[in-house]
């Protein structure tokens, strides 16, 4: 059975969901605030609607696509009534807060709320290679996810409708970092500019390689974080210390910036000083969070 | 057909390489500079040499794993003679120019030398899920990828000596930023410490499922950084730059360390300074690598 679907707002990221749900042979229905945006998805198949309400009375599940969380409060209010039973997604991006806020007010108003991020540009949807993540009523996300499964990777994150943006800050955070690392590798190794005997493409078919084995060091570690036990094997932190300073070394001499690899060796030799020298990498996340803030509340 | 091999270092590594190709059958000679290393390798089948020069004259591959590369210039300059012809692979660990050093010096004796690098600790020797590079001979290399195969996966990274060991201090940058991300983000969600609402687990397997995006990146980008345009699609630094403040709020908010995204964010902001907000991340190459120093021969 293929389920019918509404997507409010069609600015290029609400139009990319639309055709996605169109493609996959879903009825879809759209609507969006200022008219004209409609025209190549009813074209491909897609229903236009007159009103937000009518948009939101044509499918069991609608997906919400907007520029702020007020936008979307805007165009909601009015039709609050039509809410009731039906599955709201909201995919537009805002603070942790917000979420929160919305998913009270759609409680209310008797909708089953999830709170979304794609973590993809426009032209990612629609590839099951991208991640979309979703938190808050596990029955919608269990009702709907394979219609979900449309528009990508769909993973359920939790109950906490906080959980989704929060999600997408961290990924971005573990994006920036890997990238950067990345650019600074693709400097040692002599990828760029005139002269260099690797391209980048060369290091970076290896490199994508390595990443499978940071990644076990990542699953390993993350067990460790959460026992609280951090043994370091036959890698403890006192020689990642001695072969960061051959990183700093190279970076030198290679002019790139020793920012990053500084940063790591500062983190490292806290950690050492207090005594954890024969522990893992992963007991570093005891100073990566700043003493006295344990276990705060989400932003 | 199983080639016969030799490891010359029964150290932590050489007795892992000679216990992982005993374990694939192959006849293998080990020799140790101070006796009683051997023995638990003899009772699986290896065989122990009386010196350095009869364990070379037994194979026509030997490994070696010594501590420093004075010790294997000391350990192999008696027995240059039995080098001729022979293929002579160094898998100890030291920079770029000893390698080239030992490269030109195995050369004038003959041999077909090639420079390797363990990515991982000897508990990780055997397993295919871990790289080994190796540098130099490329026809050393094919002669004998299938009984290096036993290691690990074998990759052939070029001709040049240097690149073995700048591959592996490269290759650990991209691991420390990673997992510096990594422990970040295990801050940002709140899975350490007491009263977090998602385990390090449970934010690792998403985040290991992400960083597949995050690799079609680096291939994306290793493109653009080889061809020097960084066209961004629908991602241009300006977007990441705003996003970047919302990480660094973030990070404040839960107490993190604002060390590792403020150096993205600096870096993002000196190439939006230099007008290029609408480019790829990939352009940021340009600024990890000090102006002035483009091209520097590899150190």
């Amino acid at each position: 059975m293929s389920t019918d679907v509404t997507v409010l707002g069609l600015g290029p990221m609400g139009s990319a969901l639309a055709g996605a749900f169109v493609a996959a042979g879903h009825r879809t229905t759209v609507w969006n605030r200022t008219p004209g945006k409609a025209e190549a998805l009813v074209r491909r198949g897609a229903v236009e609607a007159e009103s937000a309400g009518e948009a939101l009375g044509a499918s069991p599940l609608t997906v919400v696509s907007l520029s702020t969380y007020e936008a979307v409060r805007d165009v909601l209010r009015p039709v609050a009534g039509e809410l009731a039973g039906r599955a709201l997604v909201n995919l537009t991006s805002g603070p942790p807060v917000c979420a929160r806020e919305m998913d009270a007010w759609a409680g209310q108003a008797g909708a089953h709320y999830l709170d979304g991020v794609v973590m993809t540009t426009p032209s990612g949807i629609g590839s099951r290679d991208f991640l979309q993540l979703y938190a808050g009523s596990a029955t919608a996300f269990e009702r709907h996810r394979e219609t979900l499964a449309a528009l990508g990777d769909a993973t359920y994150v939790g109950t906490d409708t906080a959980l989704s943006s929060v999600y997408d800050t961290t990924l971005l955070c573990q994006m920036w970092s890997t990238l950067t690392g990345w650019l600074h590798s693709v400097v040692l190794i002599g990828a760029e500019g005139p002269g260099g005997n690797v391209t980048a493409a060369e290091y970076t078919e290896v490199a994508n390689r390595w990443m499978d084995t940071v990644r076990f060091f990542m699953s390993t570690y993350a067990a460790q974080v959460d026992s609280g036990e951090y043994p370091s094997g036959d890698f403890p932190l006192d020689l990642h210390r001695s072969t960061m300073e051959i990183l700093t070394h190279a970076s030198e001499l290679r002019g790139a910036d020793t920012g990053m690899p500084k940063l790591f060796r500062a983190l490292t030799e806290r950690a050492i000083a207090a005594g954890h020298g024969n522990d893992s990498y992963a007991r570093l996340v005891e100073f990566v969070r700043r003493e006295g803030r344990p276990g705060a509340t989400l932003p």
